[in-house]
């Protein structure tokens, strides 16, 4: 019965492992840690932080922005944020609000969408730019450094 | 021992159905259901067939078209198809293609995007109307009933 009684040993902690993967998969931690994600996300598009909004990004990641072609992997989508910036010298983000809707977790894949505000100060005296539309994630958790995206959709989107 | 080996016989079945459940959560099945999933999402577009289409979404779906507000919930995207229909009289589709790409299923949410391009055709002589774009959608699997639309996201885009 050596044998016997090896398994009855072995097989619970396998099933116990197993069946917390299920339950962290959908839990309260994964919803902890894109919050997490969606403040850093925030947080670089408001600093205009280029360099911090591409650790954001999963290497192979695409952005689909409106009438333009999708630009897919890491160093697209980084030259691209960098012609923005060169392009908009000068100007400043000053408010970027988003209010996060439909956050879902199931296994290592999340997806959320949001209303977007965004307030860009020109240089010289004139009129602030606002900016309204909706975003929608589809994101991929990379084990031991959180969310990161795999798909951006932007709309413009009516004054909520 | 009886105890044991009464334990000995139940782990492993369900150790087994655990790992069965995690297998058939990313496995070919879904993708399979996926795909007959777009199959009818693209047949009911192109026949215009609203009730069709209204049996492809969620009860608290949200229908996410540009510089439009968000419209939730069946009964919701029902009405708004049941008025474009209205408006275009007499127009039909005649060509409805979309590319899927990064189809993902994770567990019972799947995410997915594509390039659409749809011809619609006036009445009368006028020539044929060419839309180009992308959706983006996520949806949960209804046990019995495959695949339902939770969240849709339309953007223009340029002729690939």
């Amino acid at each position: 019965m050596k044998k016997a009684c090896s398994v009855v040993r072995v097989l619970p902690v396998l099933l116990a492992a197993v069946l917390v993967a299920l339950a962290s998969s959908d839990g309260p931690t994964g919803d902890a840690d894109l919050a997490a994600f969606n403040t850093k996300f925030r947080d670089v598009i408001l600093k205009m932080d280029n360099a911090g909004t591409v650790t954001l990004w999963a290497a192979d990641g695409v952005s689909l922005l409106p009438d333009t072609a999708p630009m897919v992997g890491k160093q697209a989508i980084a030259r691209f944020m960098d012609s923005v910036t060169k392009d908009l010298s000068g100007y400043h983000v000053t408010k970027e609000e988003i209010e996060w809707k439909d956050m879902r977790v199931s296994g290592d894949w999340a997806s959320e969408w949001g209303f977007v505000h965004q307030e860009v100060m020109p240089p010289g005296e004139k009129p602030a730019i606002e900016v309204y539309g909706r975003i929608a994630l589809v994101l991929h958790r990379d084990m031991g450094d959180g969310w990161k995206i795999e798909q951006e959709m932007w709309q413009s989107g009516p004054k909520p």
